[in-house]
């Protein structure tokens, strides 16, 4: 199938390939943690010119397990086969440490300023060091004073910790204003996703704090929040913040799994957000699927799984970009934590899985969430009944009574005596406020910080289909690392997340 | 600091690479699919003369990490710093999948079977198609053939499903006379660790079965089972099996943390396998720690590490010969599956870890059961009282009462009044024997198979360290590779269990 030339240059490349691995050979040989280090930080080849950094928030090996597991079962129900998202194909992958500097259990800060800066810091800091006075300059800084532009998006605010890692630097993720200010003044491209959570800076300590977007579009920046207007963007339109017009309490996008029909996914900002970076210098895109992260603080399976496969889409976007420029692009994707303890397993249910059944979860917690607190502020505590939400129990996660008429056609989905005493024990609690519930120690690990009826339906579901969670926190958990395109071959072994920076710091030629 | 010679190698090496670089750039590109398996799948080096593979049973990231953070913890804990397991820093490493043809949680012998002969096949199999028709022939037969000697190395008896995936086919691992009579005629040559589970054929079909051992020694084997004969083996001894004079109801070695000082450990019988291993001709060592596996069933995250840091010793061993012969030895480090579903973090300790806690366990769950077992012989189930084992659990877990008088110092291991109500309640349940216990579904999530007061003491004081646990089976994590020496550049990336037999294939030029 070669052709003749093809298969010249095949045999000049094997030959020296054969040269080289000699004359390795007769190099001695150093330690192997030194020739660990020397095969895999430094890169001697032609910078990319189109950068991608993609950064699943909690999502470790389980998450992206999890999701190709499911849509193997989906797609291939008679045998055991998984569907691989395709970044989980790309030719080069490592894997990476998380801890941060005050915990084996790292924060979403700490971790984004390892990879976005090089340094280990403290939990909840934003590229400054753990005594809060140094301040980390990010990859994206030296980027843009070289002619890149800088683009970042998230599924998540653009003022919260894994976006404001590539822009910020704060003594605490939580100071909003003061990070959407950075924003305003930082001079970069495009920012587009979620929101602003403090954009008039109602919790700042400033006086008569400015709107941060006035102060942003006095720096020149179009802000735009309709599908339309974020659609019409082109890569003439400037410095552009595109604000996602659906908006849950968060200032955070809907969960892919709560979508409708029409409205903007994350993949339709990572094609936009392309399209307006495009220039000839090149430039840098992080894009943070973060809401993978609170699914699995909120121990939402079914919403981690959707939201992990339409990063695997909005990273399709990239490869596209790649597989027109292969030798001019570097994409890598990775978590910065785990989070939740998912594990591919549960006591119940042994050495089987069951990843159909999550298919019939058809919204997340946040959705159902709102269905039960509609319920408490229509009934008192007292006549409240588990009997009124069966309905709503079915249409969202597809569990049923055994009076249900689809008992027999679903049998595996019929709930256990003991499910059901679980979820009249969790509506009880569900009944009170939050902000009046006060929940005992065996109730917090049963509930964490969640709606009691909602999570326990979770669980529910989740260890049906053969899953569990341990957690509502992150875990310590070490991260995959995927890379493809130029200097891509960096990005194989095993190291810290503060490599994650140097290499791409070694292939950008930064310092 | 390069000699001139050096650095001309050095110069000629670059160039060469470059012009490599070059010409692939030069070729169109596949998709990258393609590309991940043309880097990875093929070696044209020399074949390695000494070839160790080592199977740490049911570890993958969890049981690694907890391991290197316990060690860490204690090493320097005023710090948040991990102590790595050496293996952990092979220059080449990379992920695997582990699902087998009929679950996405496997077992042992589909998992062996992957690795050894590089085949998915279903629960329970060793060496042969899920139809259990056809035979498949492990690696080591073709190496054997070729003049390798072969050895094989357990901690767990030698006729389980880990071992005898590299010498045996049977259509179930529990055929162990079966399985131990093909070890006896395998013509293989070193054979040590633990023993056999039924040599004299009780459960075979066979009317008068000979001793399996008595096979072995009709074909030449010398069989030697005391500290002193184990130690005076050489490279001149012939074939052997060596037998650890230790074993356990399971003819299995001890768990290190068990292990009394003297008695032999997992190094020692690597290091004296590589010893009488020792030929011209090259060898090829398995070697499995295969209680990792089992502590994690049993939820025993202390036992769990201690193995897997005598494992790490045991893997330095082999690092002694690559040392010596770089560029003739190959190092393999995997696990076959996760087992327990552990999660460095827990519900109730959210952030933060207490790795120093798990230092107070001072002996394994199987030990533990033996002082359950006899309490149990000793006391009437009405009779009995936690009251009366306070004593042997503060000597085995450090976890004490309020009243303690080392209350005051050690007061994060006191029991709050909820532990207390768990191990009173698993108590009541130990007291009835294993045969007659009847657990409600419940009470399975709770204790598994296991002496509920024995497993509830490890839940409680791995909760208390920050660890957890969701299954007492395996879990469908994938598993990390990690490799050093001649063809270890083959083991980055991401691929399929199957795929490192075939990688060793490729290296070992088999087929």
């Amino acid at each position: 199938m070669f052709s003749k030339s093809r298969s010249r240059l095949v045999l000049v490349l094997s030959l020296l390939l054969i040269l080289a691995a000699l004359t390795a050979l007769i190099l001695p040989q150093n330690s192997y943690a030194e020739a660990s280090s020397q095969t895999s930080s430094s890169y001697s080849g032609i910078s990319p010119k189109y950068v991608f950094l993609f950064i699943g928030d909690g999502m470790s090996f389980p998450q992206i397990s999890a999701a190709e597991m499911y849509a193997g079962a989906l797609a291939s129900p008679s045998e055991v086969k998984t569907n691989p998202l395709d970044f989980t194909g790309f030719p080069a992958s490592g894997v990476a440490s998380t801890y941060e500097s005050d915990s084996f259990i790292p924060d979403s800060a700490s971790t984004g300023t390892s990879i976005a800066s090089g340094f280990k810091t403290a939990d909840g800091i934003i590229n400054m060091d753990p005594a809060k006075k140094i301040k980390y300059d990010p990859i994206t800084r030296p980027l843009k004073a070289k002619g890149y532009k800088i683009g970042i998006i998230s599924t998540v605010s653009l003022d919260h910790a894994t976006p404001a890692v590539f822009y910020a630097n704060q003594e605490s993720r939580n100071n909003y204003y003061d990070i959407a200010l950075q924003l305003a003044n930082s001079g970069f491209d495009f920012f587009g996703g979620g929101g602003f959570k403090d954009p008039n800076g109602k919790n700042s300590r400033l006086q008569n704090p400015e709107n941060a977007l006035d102060v942003a579009r006095r720096n020149g920046y179009k802000i735009v929040n309709t599908k339309q207007d974020i659609l019409n963007l082109t890569s003439k339109s400037g410095k552009v913040i595109a604000i996602n017009p659906e908006l849950d309490r968060d200032a955070a996008m809907p969960y892919e799994i709560d979508r409708k029909a029409g409205e903007l996914s994350l993949s339709d900002f990572v094609r936009k957000g392309i399209e307006v970076l495009d220039n000839n210098k090149g430039f840098f895109l992080m894009v943070e699927s973060g809401k993978i992260d609170w699914a699995n603080h909120a121990n939402d399976a079914a919403a981690s799984i959707h939201d992990t496969i339409e990063f695997n889409r909005a990273i399709n976007e990239a490869v596209k970009v790649y597989k027109k420029y292969p030798d001019k692009t570097l994409i890598i994707v990775t978590g910065d934590h785990e989070c939740g303890g998912l594990t591919i397993g549960f006591a119940g249910t042994g050495y089987q899985t069951f990843f159909n059944k999550l298919q019939k979860q058809t919204m997340s917690y946040l959705e159902f969430d709102k269905i039960v607190e509609s319920y408490r502020n229509s009934r008192t505590q007292d006549s409240a009944s588990l009997e009124d939400l069966y309905p709503q129990i079915k249409a969202a996660y597809g569990l049923i009574r055994a009076e249900d008429p689809d008992a027999k056609n679903f049998p595996d989905m019929v709930l256990t005596d003991a499910e059901i005493q679980r979820l009249k024990d969790a509506l009880k609690r569900s009944m009170v406020k939050s902000s009046e519930r006060k929940l005992t120690s065996a109730e917090q690990l049963l509930y964490g910080s969640y709606e009691p009826l909602t999570v326990t339906l979770s669980h529910i579901l989740n260890n049906k289909a053969g899953l569990s969670f341990t957690t509502y926190s992150h875990t310590g958990l070490p991260v995959p690392v995927y890379a493809i395109g130029a200097g891509s071959e960096l990005f194989n072994g095993s190291y810290d997340n503060t490599d994650i920076y140097k290499k791409m710091a070694s292939i950008l030629k930064i310092k």
